[in-house]
C-alpha cells in the first residue's frame, strides 16, 4: 500500500485511506457536472483527491472520518500532488483495517499514557492537591485518551495532550531530583492541570482539532482551568483562600509566562517558573522531532516550524 | 490653615495634618541623634517633614494614619519643599477635625455611591445575573465604601473605586440608549463586576494603596473575579455552563482588552467591547480632571500623567 | 428578489443588482473565447459572476457602477458562491429601481445628517471657532453627503463619515454634560474637524473607497485638516498664533493618539483626550454593530473584525 | 585658566565661567544658613558649585547666563567633581571676556553658516520653491543664528541648527551629483525646511534649550513647518494644490520616517527618502564626533550616546 | 522585439527570451495531456508562459537558464499577462544573442566594478588591513563579478553586490573628506568586507538568488565574514588580539545596527556608525531608483517597496 | 560573627569582612574632613560603611579586595542599613580567615566542577569535536575555575560559570536519554562552548564582574567563541567547511535564540534548539534559587528578579 508521504507524480496505486473531508461540487462545464472533492489522509500525511464522475451511490456512501479503499493516479496540480480517483468504496470488516492506523498518533498507547498519569496522581502526597487534580482529570477523562495538545503548534495528533503531560512529568521528576528545593507535589499537579481544560477548549476528532468551542473562545483554557480548581475546592470542601488552592491556580494562570501569550499573571513561585520552562522545553523539542519525522528521509531541511520563529530545521548527518 | 499644595518656601505655619508615614532615624553626628522622619498629607497633597529634636514622648505618640497639629517652617531641600517641625502633637476631640477631611476623596459621598450601585443592581432584569452581581458585591461591601480604584493610575483616592463604577454606569446608560442592540443587563453587570475583586487584590487604608495582597499578586483581580463568579453560580445553584455565566466571565476576563495589559482573552461580544471602552473613557477623563485639579491654579501644565503616555496636560484659557 | 447575502448554491434567481466591477476576459480554450467577469452587489453584500457567452452587445452595454437585471444560477467555486449569468440587461426607468437602494448606507439619510451637523455648528458659541469649522465643512460639503468614513475599517458605506460625526456629537454632548469642565465648543469643533479632510484623502463613489488621492497619500487627512485650519484662519483674518487656532489644530493632529497610528503629537488637552476616546468608542461599537448585521441570522460568530484585534464577535442569545 | 573638563580633585583654581543656574538655598543647620547653589559652565563642560558663606551682595549680584570670575577648589561629592567657591564676582569690561567664549558652539561662525544658507536658497531654480523657503527662513532668521538643533540629542549648542543644515546641504550636494535623478531644488528646500520650525518649538538661550514652547508641545515642529508652507503659499499667491507645495510639505512631514518617531506620513518620493537618510547620517555622525571631543583625551570610551542605542563609542588608536 | 515590460493583452509577438523556469505538467483532461509551464524573462521583467501542445522534442530541448526564440500571443489570466506560446526553439549562434542581454544588471560593467574595488584596496595604507581585505576578496573573487547583493531587497541583479560596494565607496570617500576624524582605511575596508560573505551565503545564477546555502542559513554572512577575518589573520600571521583585527570584525558584526536586524553587537566606533549609515543610504536610494525605473513610464506610483515600510514611491513631474 | 544579611539597626558587632570598594572622601564641614567610604561584603551580602575619623594609617592600609577586621554599629541611612565603623584593621595570618570564605560562591568546589567538565570532554566520541572543545577550554582554563556566568543576571558569583556548565550538562544528559534522536556529542560540546568566551568578555575578580573588556564590548562572547572555533579548526587541521565545525558554530551563534537577545542566527538544528532551552531552564531556576536563598528567612517575597520580568518570587509555606 502506498503511503501518502511517498506518493510520486504519475504513480498508480490501490490502498486504504481515511476521508478527512468530502464535498460535492460542480464543474464549470455547460451543463455543469457534479464531482466529489476529497481530502484523503493516512498516518504519514494528507492529499487532495477528485472523483470526477461521481455516481449517485458514491455521493451517498462516502463520508468524512470514515475509511475508504481507493484506486487512483497521482497528478500534479499547481506543483502539489493531487489524486485522481478511478475507483472508491467504503471499507468493510473483511478489509481488516481500523481508523487509528490511519491517523497520526502519539508513539505511546493512550492506555499507557493514562495509566502513567493516574499513577502520578497517586504519588501526590498532599491529599487536597491530589483530590483537586483527580477532580479536574475526571472532567475530561474520556477526551484525555485521544485529544491532541494543540491545533497545529505541537503534539497535534491522537493522544498528543496525554503524551505531552507524560513527557513533562519525566522532565519534572528529573528537575525535582536536581533541585530538591522544588515542591514535587506542585510540579506534578501543575503539569497535569496546566492544559487540563484544553479538551473543552477545542473541538477535536481522531486527534484533529476542527474548531474551538464557544467556551474556549470566550474564556480560554487557562481561565477555565482556574475556574475548575475553584469548583473542585468548593465541591471537595477545601478552603478557597488556602495557600495550596492559590498556588495551583497561580501555576495554571501563569504558565504561558507573558501577557501577550495569554497569561494574566507572570510566574512568581519557583514551581510556576519551573512549569513554564518544562512546558516550553517539551513542546519545542517535540516540534523539532515531529518535523524531522514528517520530512521525507532525503530532505535536508524540514518545513518551517511556526513555533520556532518559523525556522526550518537542518537534518545534519553528523 | 495652610494647605500643603499652597506652602511656599520660608513660610511659617500652624495646622492640622495626617501623618502618612513616620520613622525614627539617626543623624550622622557623633554621637548620632535621633529624629523623626515624617510624611504629612492633607486633601491637597503631601510633604516630607523632619522633627530634629524628637523627645521620647514624641517618638511614642506619633503614629501613621493619625492626625497631628503641627507648627513648622517650610524649607527647600534638593529643590523640593520640606517641613522643619517646631512643635507637634496628636489631635484630640476638642480640635474638631476628622480623618476624612485630610485625605483625597471622590467628590460624591460613599453612601450615595453605594446606594446608586445597589439601585442599579436592582434594575438588572435577569435574576441570575442580578444575584451573581449581588453575591460578588457582598464579598467586598465594606471595602467598596472607601477603596481607591488603583494605586496611582486613576481614581487613587478614598471611594475612588465606587466613584469609577458609578460614573461608568452613567456612560453605560447613555450608550445603551444610543445603541439599543446592547444588552443593558450585561453592561450593568459588567461594569459592577469588572473591578469588583480590586479590594481583595490591593491593601489600602484611607484610600491609599500600600501594597498588593498575596492573592492579588498571584492571581490578579481579573482571575479572582472570574473565580468569584464560579463560586457565586455554584452557591446560587446556577448552571456553570450556562451562557449567562460565560458571558459575565468573558466580560470580566477581557476588560483590559489586550494580553499585555492583563486580559487572557480579547473582547468577543458587543458588551465586552463596550465595557472596555467605557472603562477606558472614564479612567482617562478622570486622570485629566484630577491632574488639572491637583495642579496649582497658576500652572499652565499639569505634571505628566502616566496613564496618558506620560504627557502633561495644558490648561487652556479658551 | 434574491438578496446576495441569502443566495444558496444551485438556486436560480432573477433580480436587480449593481455592477461593481466588470472586465472582458478570455478562456483558455483554443481558440480562446471572450467572457464577462463581473462583481455584482446589493445592499446586503457582493458576489462574483460570469457571463460565459457574452455577445458584442453585452460587452458594450454593461458598465461598472450601473444597475442591471440578471437571470442566473448560484454555483460554488472554490467553496465560495459564484453566479453563472444566463441573461443580463441594463435597467431602464420602467424598472423603477435606483442606485442608492443597492448600496450599503448609513441608517440615517444624508440630508438629516448634514442638517444635524449644520445645526451643531450654529451651537458653537465662539464665532472664530464657528467660522473656522464652517469654512472647512464648506470645502467638502458635497462629498460629506455620501462619503464613507474609511476604506474598510469602520463606517465604510454611503454617508458613513457624516453618520460617524453625528453619532460622535451625541456622545460628545453626553460627555460635556457629565464632565462640565470640558469646553463644549472645542468638543463640537474637534468632532467635526477631526476627519474633515477624509473626502479629499480618499477617492470614493457610492460609499466605496477605490483609492487614496495623491494628496491623501503624501500628506494624510490629519495634516491636510491642520493646513485647512491655517488656511481658514488666514482667510477669515483670525490670528494664527491665537490659542483657539492652536487648540483646534492640536485636537486634529492628536486624534489618532499615538505616533504609530499617525498622530504627530499626543493629546495634551482635556478635549483632545476626550475626542480620541469618543472617536474610538464610536468606531469600535459601529464595527461590532455592522458585523453582527452583516452576518447571516443563524451564524453565531461574525467574520473577524480587523479593527478589533481581528476577533470575531459572538452573537449571544441572552 | 582651568577648563572645566580638565578639573581634578583638590585642585585650586582662578578663572572665568558662565553661571548656567543659580539659586539661594538653606543648610540644615540650626539656625539654617543661606548659601548659593550654582552650576558653572564653559565651552568644555559644566560643574556644580557651592558658595557656602554667601554675603547679601553675592546674592544680589550673581545671575544666571552671566559671566563671573571665580576662585575655588575642586572637591569630590558623591564621586563627581563639585566646586567649593572661595571668591566670586561678576566680570566687567576690563576682564575682556565675552559670553560666546564660554558656551559650546558650532565650529563655524553663525555669519558664515547663514551666508551659506542664503546662497543655497539663491541656487534653487524654481522661483516658487525659492520664495517659499525664503519666507519660512525669514520667520526665524534671528534665532537661526544661534539656536541649537535639539535639546540634547545632537547639535545641542550655539548655532547647532544652522550648522546641521549646512552640513546636510554638503551631503545633499554630493548625493545629487552621485544620483542625478534626484531633484536638487527639492533636496535643498527639504534640508532647509525640515527643521525650520524648531526655533519656535523650543525655548533656547545661548544654545541651551530650557523648555519647549506651548505651540511646540501642542503642534510639534513638523506640523508647524507644514502650516508655514501653507501660509507662505497663500501669502505668495502660489496654488495650495500645486504639486510643488505638496512635495515640500511631504518632505517636511515625512522626515522622521516613522510614525513612532513623529512623522504622520512615511517618505514616498525619492527626495523624501533621501532627506531622511541625509538627516540621520549627519545627526548620528555629529553625535559621535561631539562625544569623542567631549571625552577627556585619555578616556578610551565616551559616555553613552542616547541617540545611538545608548552605546558608548570606543576611541581607537588605529 | 517585444520587451516583456511592454507586452499588452492580445498582442502577437516574436522574440528572444531567457527561460527562467520550465516544468512539464498535465492538464485535467481525460486522458490528461502534458504541457510545458514556463517563466520567460528579459532585462525588463518576467512573464508566465504555456506551451499547450508540447512535442517530445520540446520537452527535451527547453532548459532553464537558456535562451529561446518564441512566437506567441499575450493573454490575460487572473488579471495578469500570460503568454500562450505558438512556437519555441533554442537559440543558436546564428541568432547572435547572449545571456547577459536578457537579465537585469548593474549599470556599470563587472570589469569596471572589480577594477575599482581592486584599486581601492591598493589605497588602504595599513598593510595588515590591506592584506586581510585582499584575502577575503580573493575567496569570492569569481562570484563578486556577477552576484547580486540580496534576494529581493536591493541590488537584486547581476553584479549588484559589486555595484553596491563601489557606490558605497564613493559615499565613504565623500564622508572621509567631510569629516576628517574618520579613519579612511577602516571605512574602505569596512565597506568591502561588510557583505563579502554574501556570495557564500546565497546561491545565485545570472544575478538571481535561488536559495541560501546551508552555511548561509546556519551562520549568516555576518558571522562568516568575522570568521574569515580570523582565518585571514592566522594565515597572514597578524595578531588575532590586535586592535586592527578587532576593529574590522566589529565593523562587520555591527553593520546591521540592531540585534533584530541580525547584528550581535551595536556600532561602537565612529567608523562602524558611519558604515551602517552609508550602507543604509545606498541601499535605500537604490531601491527607489530601481523601483522608478521598473515602473512603466506612465505610472505615477511604483509598486510598494518592501525595504521602505512597503511604501510605493510617487513619480513627481516637478 | 555577624553576617551582613542578618545585621539589624543599632546592633554593635565585631567581625571579618571583605573590602569590596574603598575611597577617601571629604565631608562638607569647614574645613572639610576626610573619611573612608567603603563597601564591605561577606558571602551573605554587602553593606556600605563609613570610617568618619580616618587616620593616615587607615587611609594607607585599607585596600579593595582585601580582608579587614571591623568593630562597628549598624545605622539606618535613607532606610537602608549602613555601618559606622569604630575600629578597622587589615587581617593577618593569625586571624585564620581566607578570601574565599567572604564571597558568594557556587555550592560545589571549583576543582570538582573543572573535573566534571574535563571528564565530560573525554566522553565526547568524535575526536574533532573533542579537540575543538578542549582547545577552547584551554584558552580560559585558569579563569574558568573562578569566573561568574554574568554580571548580575544569573550565577553572578565565584565559579558561577563552571557551575552553570555542570548543571546544564546534567540536564543535557537527561534530555539525550529522554530523546535519543539528539546527538550527545553536540549537546555536550554546545554546553561547554556556548559561554566559553565569557571569561574574556568580562573583567572579574573573586566572582564579581567589574567591567566588560574592550574585546567583549566590540565583539561579544558569542562571536568571540565562533572565532575561537575557527582558530581551533585551523590549528588542529580540521576542515573549516566540515559540517561538524559549522554545527558547533551554529549552536554557539544561535544560543541566545533571538536577534534582540544577541544571536545573529536562530536555532536551526535539534541540538541548537535544545541548547537554548537547557541554558534558559538552568539560568532561570538558578535565579529563583539564589533569590530565595538571599532573602531573609522571614521574608515572604524575594527582591524582584530582573531576568524574570522583574517579578519577585513568593516563598510559599506549602
Amino acid at each position: 500500500m502506498t503511503l501518502i508521504r511517498s506518493m510520486s507524480t504519475n504513480e498508480e496505486f490501490i490502498g486504504y485511506y481515511l476521508v478527512k473531508e468530502v464535498e460535492i461540487k460542480q464543474t464549470n462545464a455547460t451543463p455543469p457536472k457534479e464531482y466529489l472533492d476529497l481530502v484523503l489522509c493516512d498516518a504519514s500525511g494528507q492529499v487532495p483527491a477528485k472523483l470526477w464522475d461521481a455516481s449517485p451511490a458514491d455521493k451517498e456512501s462516502i463520508h468524512p472520518m470514515e475509511l475508504v479503499k481507493v484506486q487512483g493516479v497521482v497528478q500534479s496540480y499547481r506543483e502539489r500532488p493531487q489524486v485522481k480517483i478511478m475507483r472508491i468504496r467504503k471499507t468493510n470488516e473483511a478489509d481488516g483495517v481500523s481508523l487509528t492506523e490511519f491517523i497520526r498518533s502519539a508513539p505511546v498507547s493512550p492506555e499507557d499514557l493514562l495509566n502513567t498519569i493516574r499513577s502520578v496522581i497517586q504519588q501526590i502526597s498532599d491529599s487536597d492537591v491530589r483530590t483537586i487534580v483527580a477532580f479536574c482529570v475526571r472532567k475530561v477523562e474520556d477526551k484525555l485518551s485521544h485529544y491532541p495538545a494543540a491545533k497545529m503548534h505541537h503534539h497535534a495528533y491522537f493522544a498528543g495532550l496525554a503524551y505531552h503531560m507524560v513527557r513533562m512529568l519525566e522532565i519534572g521528576d528529573f528537575l525535582c531530583r536536581q533541585r530538591p528545593f522544588l515542591n514535587a507535589d506542585l510540579i506534578r499537579a501543575g503539569i497535569i492541570l496546566h492544559d487540563i481544560a484544553k479538551p473543552e477548549e477545542m473541538v477535536a476528532q481522531l486527534g484533529i482539532v476542527t474548531d474551538y468551542s464557544m467556551q474556549g473562545k470566550l474564556l480560554g483554557h487557562i481561565s477555565m482551568a482556574s475556574n475548575w480548581i475553584t469548583e473542585a475546592a468548593i465541591t471537595l470542601g477545601i478552603d478557597l483562600q488556602s495557600e495550596k488552592v492559590l498556588l495551583l491556580q497561580h501555576i495554571v494562570l501563569s504558565h504561558h509566562n507573558l501577557g501577550e501569550w495569554g497569561s494574566p499573571v507572570q510566574p512568581q513561585t519557583a514551581e510556576a517558573v519551573a512549569l513554564h520552562h518544562i512546558d516550553s522545553l517539551d513542546a519545542k523539542m517535540q516540534m523539532v522531532e515531529d518535523a524531522l519525522e514528517s520530512a521525507a528521509a532525503h530532505e535536508e531541511w524540514t518545513t518551517p516550524i511556526r513555533g520556532l520563529e518559523n525556522k526550518a530545521m537542518y537534518r545534519h548527518k553528523f
